[in-house]
C-alpha cells in the first residue's frame, strides 16, 4: 500500500529539516534541505544550462558520498553564493567532512534564473556583492529550518517563472509531495520549477502531472486525454534569454541508500520531470536532480532500489504540479495558474 | 504545424533506411538502421544495466562524431554479434571511417534481453557460436533495408515481452512514429520495448502515451486521468531474472545536427520513454536512445534544436505505444495488448 505522507512534504523523510527565506523586493530567494547529520547524496543533471555548486563532488568516481546540505537558490549565477551562508552556520556549528580537526562544509548547490522576473535586480550590476540578499537568505533559510515546507511562492521558488500549454507567461513556483510505503519507507520530493516548457497540457488547464495526482492535491482536473496544441514557442522572455529556465529537484527518502544507488534513484526521478513538463531537459533549461538519504530503512535488493525510483519519480511529478498550482502572481504580467487557466461553467 | 510523416515512421526521415529481421524459432531479431552515408550520432544511457558496442566511440569526448549504421538486437549479449554482420556487409561495400586506404565500419549497437521469451534457445549454451543467428540476422536486415518498417513483431522487438500496469505479462514489440515540421525538417523515431515498466496506465488499457497520440494510431482510447495501482511488482520473469529489461530506441532527423546538439536531442528523447513506461530508467533496464541526423535542413539555433528534441521525444513516446499495440502474442504466456486490455462494452 502506498500512500502520501502526512505533511504530503519532503519533510515526511524522516532525519531532515526543510528551510525556505525569500526577498519579496528583489524577487528570488533560497530553499535548504538540511539533514540532521551527513547524509548520502547523489546527482544528475538532464538541462543544458545548469549553475551549480559542488556537482563534481559526487561524480561516480568522486571520493565522498555524503553532504551536509542541499541548497536550491534563484539568482543564476550569482545564487551560488547561497552556498557560503550554510557553510557559515555549518561551521559555526562544527558541522562538516571532517579533515584533521577542521570540519569542511559540503554544500551541493543549484540555481535558477530568475533576474527577468520584474523584480528589483539595481543590485546584481553594482560593485558590492554584499548588495545580493544570497548568503543572508541562505543563512536564514537554515535557522528558520523545519517539519514543513510550503507550496507556491517558496524559497528558491518565489521568483520562479514558467509557460502556460501554449506558452503563455506563468508563475513558477516550488512544490513538494511524499509517498510513504507501507508505513514504512517515505519518499518525498521538492522542485522549484522555472522551466521553459509547460506543466499544463491545454488550454482546459490539465496538468501533465494530472494522471499520478492524489486526493485533488492540485486541482483534481485529471489527466489530460488528448493534447491540442503541439508546437510550443520556447521563448518565455521573448528572445531576451535563451538559456535561463531550470527546474531544480531534490528527492529524499529514509531508505538507507548507497550512493550509486541513490545516484540511481536521482536517474529514475528525472522520468518525474518528464511526466509533468514538456519539453524538459532542453538545451535552454538547467534540469538537475538530487538524491538524499538519511539511511534510516534498509533496502533490500535493486528491486526495492527500483520501487523507491518510481516512486521518486512521481513524487516529482507531483511536486511541480503542486508548485504551480499554488504560485501566485506577483505583478500582471506573469499570471497564476488559476488566472491563466480559470474553470469555465460548463467545463 | 507539426503534423505525421507520410509513412509514419523513422523512415520518413531523408537519407536513411532501416531494415529488419528475425528469427521465428529462436524467437529474437535484429534492426538496424542504415544511413546513405556517414551520419552524425550520439547516445545518450539512462538504464542501468545496458549492453553495447561501440558506445564509448560516441561519449562527448570521443574523436569521432560519425556512424554508418545503427543496430539494435535481441539476444542480450550474444545479440551483439549482430554488429559483425552488418559490418562484414559495410566493407564488403567500401564503406566505414577511412584509415590509409581501410575502411573501418562504426556500428554503434545495443541490446535487449530476449532469452527467457519462450523460444528455442539452445544455440546459445552450445560452444559453436556460429549456431547463434544475430551475424546473419544482421545482414539480412541490412540487404532488406528499405524505406518503411512496420511496427509489432518487428526486428529487435520480436522476441520482446514486457508488463502490463499491474505487473501482467505483456507481448513487447518494436513501433516507430514521425513528425514533420511545416513541410520542413522530419523527425522520427524507432524505438524496440522489452521494459519491466508498463506502457499502460490503468486497467482500461488507456496507454501512458495516450495524449500524444495522433489519429487513433494505437487505438484512440485517449489518455489516462487518473490511475488507479501506484505499486509495480517490477518481477517480469518472476524472481527468475531481474536485470533483463530494456527499451532501445533511435532518433533520426533529416536536420543538419552537429554532435552536441544531436547528443541533446537523445536526451531531450529520454523524456518520450518516461511519458510511455512506468516506471522507467530502472537499475533493471538498459534504456539506451541514439541519435542520428542525416543532415539535410540546416537548424537556426538553440531554440529550434529544442524543438527537434521536443519532438523526438513525441515520437519516442508515440513509437513506444505503436509497437505494443501492434504486438502480436507468439504464445499464451505473453498476451498481446488486445488480450490483455480488450475493449468492454459500455467503457
Amino acid at each position: 500500500m502506498i500512500k502520501t505522507g502526512v505533511t504530503n512534504g519532503i519533510t515526511d523523510v524522516s532525519g531532515l529539516r526543510v528551510g525556505a527565506a525569500h526577498d519579496a523586493d528583489v524577487r528570488t530567494g533560497v530553499t535548504v534541505v538540511l539533514p540532521d547529520t551527513r547524509a548520502i547524496a547523489a546527482v544528475d543533471v538532464r538541462g543544458g544550462g545548469t549553475g551549480s555548486r559542488e556537482l563534481e563532488l559526487l561524480s561516480a568516481d568522486g571520493t565522498v558520498d555524503a553532504v551536509d546540505a542541499l541548497v536550491l537558490s534563484g539568482g543564476s549565477a550569482f545564487g551560488l553564493a547561497a552556498a557560503d551562508g550554510v557553510a557559515g552556520w555549518l561551521a559555526e556549528n562544527g558541522r562538516g567532512f571532517p579533515v584533521g580537526d577542521m570540519r569542511v562544509p559540503l554544500v551541493p548547490t543549484a540555481i535558477l534564473f530568475d533576474l527577468l522576473n520584474g523584480g528589483d535586480k539595481a543590485g546584481f550590476s553594482g560593485s558590492a556583492d554584499d548588495a545580493l540578499p544570497y548568503r543572508a537568505l541562505a543563512r536564514q533559510a537554515v535557522l528558520e529550518a523545519g517539519d514543513t515546507i510550503g507550496n507556491g511562492n517558496v524559497g528558491a521558488g518565489y521568483g520562479a517563472v514558467t509557460t502556460g500549454h501554449d506558452g503563455r507567461k506563468l508563475k513558477g513556483g516550488q512544490g513538494t509531495a511524499s509517498f510513504v510505503i507501507d508505513g514504512g519507507i517515505t519518499i518525498g520530493a521538492l522542485a522549484a520549477v522555472n522551466a521553459v516548457g509547460s506543466v499544463v497540457a491545454n488550454e482546459a488547464g490539465q496538468f501533465w502531472a494530472g494522471p499520478i495526482e492524489q486526493a485533488d492535491e492540485f486541482g483534481g482536473r485529471g489527466g489530460p486525454a488528448q493534447i491540442e496544441v503541439l508546437d510550443h514557442p520556447l521563448n518565455k522572455y521573448g528572445d531576451l534569454a535563451e538559456s535561463a529556465n531550470t527546474t531544480l529537484v531534490v528527492v529524499a527518502t529514509d531508505a538507507a541508500l548507497d550512493q550509486r544507488q541513490a545516484r540511481r534513484v536521482a536517474m529514475m526521478a528525472q522520468a518525474g520531470l518528464a511526466r509533468s513538463i514538456r519539453p524538459v531537459f532542453s538545451p535552454m533549461d538547467g534540469d538537475v536532480v538530487f538524491a538524499l538519504s538519511t539511511g534510516i530503512h534498509a533496502v533490500d535488493d535493486v528491486r526495492h532500489v527500483a520501487q523507491i525510483g518510481m516512486l521518486a519519480a512521481d513524487c516529482v511529478t507531483r511536486a511541480v504540479a503542486r508548485g504551480i498550482y499554488h504560485a501566485q502572481a506577483l505583478d500582471d504580467v506573469w499570471e497564476s495558474y488559476g488566472q491563466a487557466y480559470p474553470i469555465h461553467d460548463g467545463r
